[in-house]
């Protein structure tokens, strides 16, 4: 017996029921926005995560050399391989470029609740635009997808922040300061002791005195007084910047769903402006569900013109956003569903079939037998795949022209004419023979 | 600039569009069977395919060993994937099994039209049955498959043969013959010379005269000169069989797209029963479009109680399908669509924000401007999306309480009161108003 790789999961069809149902929800909202469905490779070449990540990253990659000897990891993001598809037809696509898609990415980290190895995401971005409207857009996307997704604004929070505003005011401080170490530092900051935080920004070249200035402005979260605290253009340009996003989510309908929180400042180093995680209101779900944020240098890194560029990701399969729907209760039902099923006794098999054709061409889930079973394995089948309706093509009702249609629910039947079964109807059922 | 893999394709929204569309209708069709969606691991181990198919499938294997030492490999198919599936719930899932999943599989082969090195499949098998229904539903489902996507039986032709036919017949001629090497160059033997297809049965271990008496008889394609030439049990047993499943697919409805066809073999080990090949039946995609057949060892070998099975696997984005469609004329559309445009000029994105939002409750595909253009580039843009209506919502027209809804085919506009648009109406478009 052959067994499944740590870290990757099967998904039996209840389960995926479950899932796909959310995966729909999220693609369908996101496809009424006007973004556009893409489809990207599996693999990539190591060195796309090594320049922009560092060679440690290699340690998180399944990374191999192929047969032809070329150095390739799976993806375990979609940005850096969006970015190469931007570049390469930069020239032709009119902007701004927006684009989804859904695929699972893979990491070589130790598995624990809500994280696996392997992890379906759908990833939402726009290129091509700096406009408050497009940071807006892409909150308000995620806001709808949650709400669509049977959430309110009593469930999930969005802590938004911004990358200039934190990058401003350490650069105000002390021009000499590893700005992108600190930022790390308060991507941490919620998980560690004060002490602990305090001398991560140390060790990124603040002294301890404005080390502790620096997370209590934060803390503190009011936008006129890091303006004061830093006197810089920079910083009151981003503050500028944040407030004009958050009045158009105003306008977008995801205001509400919105928390100043300058404490979050995401993990990955490409992010240039607004940024912004999502929580569950009640800290069930302790971890963020997702994120995303602007990066506006990512593409002219990657050799193309300069395109400003704004996203986020939410994990659909194997991953946190189950967690925060199941804990509030949303989280669809994991069984398969059938609108019918034709029971097929004695030689009436040609009958059967057809009768499961018509139904199938008004668009219902239909089976019917394959295994030449008996009435009562078939009637336990159906049972199983939770028929809502069977339909018993028997010999004896044959020689009368009729078909027995039984609820399952209550387990009422009645006879009905072939004829009128389905007859013109779209979706027949008991009711509407007695 | 970073390059894409050889072998590998970024879809971008044009080209994604028609190929999800094929996938859409793949997958509702199989769903309206009944067939349940499940979800499996890209990876498994090395030595799953090196057992059933030897050391050498390693060369067109993506495997590698991952930081936990394990020999993996990328999934070259799925059939090995469901097989451990069924194996390891055996007691939970009632029979019979039904599933599908779409998914990418890879393999190191050499790239060439209509095969990439990435290939997504739509997998589609029945566990649990080996009554001649299951296999007649298997033919079935592929085949309303392919009518849903705008083919019809003047397009394509299923040629349906039996493993136990040709190896019962081979058997028959000589005990001692090696029945997995004749069947693979009966596989070939569309692509060969007939003196190089005789070469490998006598490789094989037949005689000459064998081998071209073997040759003919399958050629000709009479099942009643199989029997008789075999004179044998098992193969008036695997005639009957084969003889039951055509039977079955005239009540299923999928007779007319069947051609009895004993040259038909499948490739792969691990077939045993009825298997079929789908091909153009103009002969312009010169290659099997897809396949499929029974596979009743499989559980069995993979240590799980016999269990028989039948499936097939349609390749729905990198593969041979794609051809087939557009030779026939029916390939979909390769553009985005888009229902409305809500244009904004001036101080108005409040109230165009709300536009496009009631607009996107009904359901529709809206976009709005996230990037603070002007007039002239938003209605370019709303042109590159093809929005069918575009919306525009201006300062003069507002302080009137009007918006100007446009049709972008005609160029016919009119100004309609705000309160009208979108008012009552599910889809409001330019001839609702004038």
């Amino acid at each position: 017996m052959y067994e499944r790789i740590k870290g990757f999961r099967d998904f039996y069809p209840g389960a995926m029921a479950a899932h796909r149902a959310v995966r729909d929800e999220v693609e369908s909202t996101v496809g009424r926005y006007g973004f556009r469905e893409i489809a990207t490779p599996a693999i990539e070449r190591t060195q796309l995560y090594v320049d922009k990540s560092g060679e440690e990253i290699v340690e998180e990659l399944y990374s191999f050399t192929d047969h032809g000897g070329r150095e390739v990891s799976l993806t375990p993001e979609l940005t850096p391989t969006v970015a190469r598809m931007v570049v390469e037809k930069q020239q032709e696509l009119s902007k701004p470029i927006k684009w989804y898609s859904t695929r699972p990415f893979w990491r070589y980290e130790e598995p624990q609740q809500g994280r696996f190895r392997e992890f379906y995401q759908t990833n939402v971005d726009i290129f091509g635009s700096s406009a408050p409207e497009s940071d807006a857009e892409i909150l308000a996307v995620a806001a709808d997808a949650l709400t669509g997704l049977g959430l309110d604004g009593d469930d999930f929070e969005f802590r938004v922040s911004h990358r200039d505003i934190l990058g401003g005011v350490l650069r105000s401080m002390d021009a000499d300061v590893d700005v992108a170490a600190a930022i790390r530092a308060v991507d941490k900051s919620e998980k560690l002791e004060r002490v602990e935080y305090h001398n991560l920004l140390v060790d990124a070249g603040l002294d301890l005195a404005s080390a502790e200035a620096f997370a209590d402005l934060l803390a503190e979260g009011d936008l006129d007084a890091v303006v004061d605290f830093a006197g810089t253009d920079e910083v009151a340009a981003a503050v500028e910047n944040l407030r004009a996003v958050l009045a158009a989510t105003e306008d977008f309908g995801a205001r509400e769903y919105c928390t100043l929180s300058l404490d979050t400042a995401r993990g990955l180093d490409y992010y240039t402006g607004v940024v912004f995680e999502c929580f569950d209101s009640t800290g069930e779900v302790g971890r963020a569900v997702f994120g995303g944020g602007r990066y506006d240098d990512l593409i002219e890194s990657f050799g193309g013109q300069p395109t400003p560029a704004v996203g986020f990701a939410v994990g659909v399969m194997n991953s946190t956003l189950p967690l925060l729907l199941q804990r509030a209760g949303v989280w669809p039902e994991e069984a398969v569903s059938t609108d019918y099923y034709v029971l097929s006794v004695g030689d009436t098999r040609e009958v059967a079939a057809g009768v499961a054709r018509d139904l199938r061409a008004r668009g219902h889930v239909v089976e019917t037998d394959v295994a030449g079973r008996s009435f009562g394995a078939q009637m336990g089948y159906a049972d199983s795949i939770n028929a809502e309706t069977v339909v018993i093509v028997g010999e004896r009702d044959l020689e009368n022209g009729e078909v027995t249609v039984k609820e399952m629910a209550s387990g009422d039947q009645t006879a009905v004419p072939l004829e009128a079964f389905p007859g013109e109807r779209q979706r027949p059922t008991y009711d509407d023979y007695v």
